[in-house]
Order: structure tokens, then sequence, then C-alpha cells
């Protein structure tokens, strides 16, 4: 990159609220400013969690960080607790990684009542027993009344993975499959109705839980090369990734992606675009199109990948995100550019 | 502890800034209610580092993990990127392990100069590469105007520590001598200064640094005990934390303890209490009393100890924390109760 590129975008610039939504001023603030100054041979922002030499012998230790931000604070399904040990144990297990260790901070806002508190922890706590993860260090800082969303935690987690593992972007080539290992955007839209601004209610929960399950399942298919948990920016966000570290083009199968009615109405009502949601309990897979099949019936083996279902291929055409339609249209899904949805992990 | 007496410390009550000010109610929050729910084998607050089991054979490896919130963002001798790497790899490097990696969190509040961003992580890099620590992971989230300070920071740290390497409260006796690395309250009468609100300048720093050089000169003292880098709070959270744990009571000798003329104008100025000030390069050691010579000579070879103390004794007698005054007579240092002082680290 140009330094002069690089200065230009930092002069007179201010952060927006697009540069945390997942798509590519968010990619831009991280590549030009934090991976510019950090660079070091260990940082890769490609990845969900890096490789963390320690001499260890059958075993590589992987490490990964998260922070949280979500209103409300609890919602259908969850709250900022569970979803801060979800989100970071989930960066590992798609990276191949049983998660073993988290720490936690907690920046909290003056006059938060303690008693949420209190019900935001226990949550936490629960969701780091039912994973088998220990939270092993800790931090709390006290935020002036007016200079805090009431909660933000960050969790950083550690886990181990086989050293024969491989995966990555870079395995990705022309002809494989894209799994997805259940119905999209329900965790965004639970929020969204969580807030009542919209004057709507649902039984509709969020889908945050773990998805080590689903990735222990997928590791024992030969043809596996890479696996995320499209969170920020959803769906699209991650295909995005993908085209642009591959050069690939995708094709997605608007029939086959899995949406429960209840987020389609809500985004067709709204005029949100389900692609763009968040997910914080699905997985996002590639897998060679002989195992396809294969890695179908592993997920829909595990309860939470009951849905689970094939939705798209890579081609070695024009690096665009093309979605076949119902109808048998094309639509071009677009990176996430400005700020589309109220920010919701 | 009954679960009656901590639900009526959680009922109707509400965070206040002094349960962020490293005294009294932090510590109640702490255990009441974070300890209470994620309590686990490995998880002990009353150590600056854990151990992570992990397969390593000649080495324990250790990690912690800290948040960071400072006004002003930048001050005289550092700025919260600095600070958010110096005061993991210090919390590592007291607990006699060598720091070798860090993860990042950034939460920006919408609005920031990014230029003003840039210069901090530039100088986070930068203290990083000095203390010869990778940046390995990090996750930006981006808060709304008016719910976040301009920037907070969390970085957890990972080191690695000699397994024959025995610190700890519970090794500290009554004889034993208390040391300090330095002059204290520099890094808390820097920043309340940065400020501008008392309409004062001066050229005082902040001795925001690396306190590893210090820490590993005296781990080769044989009857070092115990280190801590005294920020939040001061050194009075740090003494009171010892005689909690140990039930021994300490005695200070205000003539021996180092504070900067500058630190002590302001603080007479301003009605503070230097003892109660961060500092965020410096330690306080506990070491057997036959080598605490030995021990203040170690720390004086260091560059940033040339002004090293021996500034006090455990003692078996009460449990409280006694100054003896230049003029012969004795203070009780009570714990921090509420917020005294600006927030500052």
């Amino acid at each position: 990159m140009l330094k002069e590129k690089r200065l230009n975008a930092i002069q007179d610039q201010h952060i927006q609220l697009a540069h945390g939504n997942g798509g590519r001023l968010m990619r831009e603030l991280i590549d030009n400013l934090f991976a510019y100054h950090l660079d070091n041979p260990l940082l890769d922002t490609n990845v969900d969690a890096a490789l963390m030499p320690i001499d260890g012998k059958r075993q590589d230790v992987m490490v990964t960080t998260d922070g949280f931000t979500v209103k409300p604070l609890e919602f259908p399904g969850g709250n900022i607790g569970s979803l801060a040990v979800h989100g970071t144990i989930n960066d590992l297990s798609v990276s191949g990684a049983l998660p073993k260790y988290l720490t936690l901070n907690a920046f909290i806002e003056e006059g938060m009542e303690i008693a949420q508190l209190d019900r935001i922890i226990a949550s936490l706590a629960m969701a780091a027993k039912t994973a088998n993860v220990s939270i092993i260090a800790g931090d709390t800082k006290v935020l002036a009344r007016g200079e805090g969303g009431g909660l933000y935690l960050a969790t950083t987690g550690v886990g181990v993975r086989e050293k024969n593992i491989q995966l990555g972007m870079n395995y990705i080539c022309p002809s494989d499959v894209i799994l997805v290992s259940g119905p999209i955007g329900d965790h965004g839209t639970a929020v969204m109705l969580a807030r009542e601004q919209f004057g709507m209610r649902g039984n509709l929960q969020s889908d945050s839980t773990s998805v080590l399950p689903l990735s222990q399942a997928l590791l024992k298919i030969l043809g596996l090369k890479f696996m995320r948990d499209p969170t920020r920016g959803g769906l699209v966000s991650v295909l995005h990734e993908i085209i642009l570290a591959t050069g690939l083009g995708i094709r997605l199968f608007e029939p086959q992606i899995p949406i429960q009615a209840p987020v389609r109405s809500v985004c067709e009502m709204l005029g949100y675009d389900p692609y763009y949601l968040a997910c914080e309990g699905r997985i996002v897979a590639v897998v060679s199109e002989e195992q396809a099949e294969e890695a179908l019936t592993a997920l829909r083996a595990v309860p939470s990948g009951e849905q689970a279902a094939i939705i798209g291929i890579l081609q070695a055409e024009q690096p665009h995100l093309v979605l076949e339609t119902e109808l048998g249209g094309e639509r071009f899904l677009e990176d996430l550019e400005d700020e589309p949805l109220p920010r919701i992990c």
C-alpha cells in the first residue's frame, strides 16, 4: 500500500458508524491503520484466530479476541454476556480449534443496575460452562455516566488445534461448494425486534450458541477447506471476504438459502436484506464438490444443524457475488458500504 | 460468602464511579459478582496473571487482561495506546513472566479524528516493539456518538515463566521489607495536569513504561516474594491487598518514599494524597529482610530504577497501614472507599 494513499485516507477524516459494520470501510480502517502499524509475521487480518507459538508438541495453540456492544443488552435467546462467550469460542471453533480458556474485560457505565449486570454475568458463566471453557483472567473498568452504552465486553479466547489441520481461504478453488449450517439472520432480526422501536413482537430468538459441535462434525470431512461464522455483515460479508482473497466469483441459489418465516417477513416489512444480517450460531463452510453431500449430512446430524443447506458454488469468473433468484433472475449482492442496519453485535 | 449478603449488595444498587477505583467497592464487585459466577480452579482475583495449562514442558504459560480508559487520550509521556501495552506487559512482568504476545480490542467512538487514532496506534505499536512483544490478534468496534469516551482499549497478554519461580502474597511474612522501584504518582499527576482543568502546566511526564527490566533484575534475588505494579489506587491499594491477604500490618517510612517535587506540589495545592495516585512504570516488591539491600542494589542498576527505595516493613501486628511521618507522628492510610481522584487509568 502506498503511504500517500494511506495518509489521504486518514487526513481530515473521522470515524463513522460504517467503520464498524463489517464491510469495506471497516476492512480499510483495519488494513490501513491497525495492521499497518502493528505489522508482524504472526498477525493476519484475514483469519478468525491466530497461531501462537508456544512449545506445545502435538497441538497448535490458537488465540482470538472480540469486542461486544449490543442494544438492548438483553434480547430473546441471549444477552451481551452469552454473546461474548459464543462469539469468541466460535472464532476458535471455525479455525478448527477446541476452545479452552477465556479472558474477560468489562467496561461498565456508571448508573448501570447491578441486578442486570448480575444476570448478564450469570448468563456468561453458564455459556462458558456449557462450552467447557474456563474464564481464567478478567478486568473491570467503570465508565462515567454518558460515556458508555451500559456495558461493553471484550473476550480473548485460547484453544488448541491438532497439528495436521489445514484450513484457509487459500485452499478454496473453482467448483467448491458453499454450505450454511442453519437459517440466517435470526440474531439480527431478534435484536431489532427487541428494541421495540418498530412496535412489533415475535417469538423469534437469537441463534446465539456455540458452533463447536458443528465445526467438529465438519472437521471430519476431508474436503473441508474453510469455515467462518457469519456475524457482523452477515453472509454477504463472509462471501465478499472470500471473493477478495481468492479473486473468484460466487453464485448463490436463493431458493436453497434457509431463512425462517419471521425473519423473512420482518425483512420484507422493514426493507432489510437478510443476507446482510448477523448470525451468532451458524457456520458458513467451503467444501470440495465431491464431499459436499457428505458435509451436508454431517451438519444435519448435529442438533443445531438440522436445517443446513448447500447454498452456492465458487466460480472462476468475475469476482462478484451473484444471487440466482427464485424467479430465475440474477441480483448482485454488493459489499456493505454505509451503515444500512442497526448495530447488533 | 452468604448468598443473602451477596444479594443484599446487589438489589436496588447501581454502579458508581467508585466501583472502578481500585478500592474496597471494586473488590466487592469483583468478588461478589464476577468471581461468584465465574468461579473455577484457575481463576484467582488476587493475582496479576493466571497460569494457563498448555502442554509446555519447561515453561509455564501465563495470561492477563486489562481494560484502558483515560482522559485525555494523549498526555505527556504517553497515550492510551502505549498505556495499553505497558499495563498488560507489566502485569505479566510482575508475575515473573516474560511477555510474548498481545491481543488488542479497540472500542472507537463515532466522530473520533482518524489522525488521532493513527497517532495512538502508532505509539501502541512502538511500545510493543520496544518490549519485544507481538500483537497477534485484534478486533475493532465502533460506538455510537455520545456512547464512548473517544477510545477504549483492552489488551490481553500471554507470557512464559520458568517453572521454578514462586511468587505470591502467601510467601509474605513479618519483617519482610517493602521496596518501590521509583518515584510514585507521576502518571496520575501528569494526567491530571494534562486535563488543564486546574489551569496548571508542568513538564512532569507520566512514568508509563515497561517494568520488565526491573522485574527481571528482581527475579535474580532469592528472597523475592512478591511484585506488583501500583496502578489504579496507587501504592495504598497494593499494600491494602497485601494486608487483606496476609492479615499482617504494614509500616511505611514517609521520608524514604520517593516522590518528585512537582508531584508533591501539585498534590499539596489540590489536596490529593500521592500514595493513592497511579503509577504505570513502577514496581512494589516484597523481599526478605536479609536480601533487601541486595534487591535495592539490583533495582538501582536498572535505568528506570535509579531512585528505588526501601519504604516499609511487614509487621505481625494489627492489619493496618501506618505511615510514620517525617515529624515522627503516625497516620493511618485507609483503603479507598469513594472516588477521591479523577479516573486516570
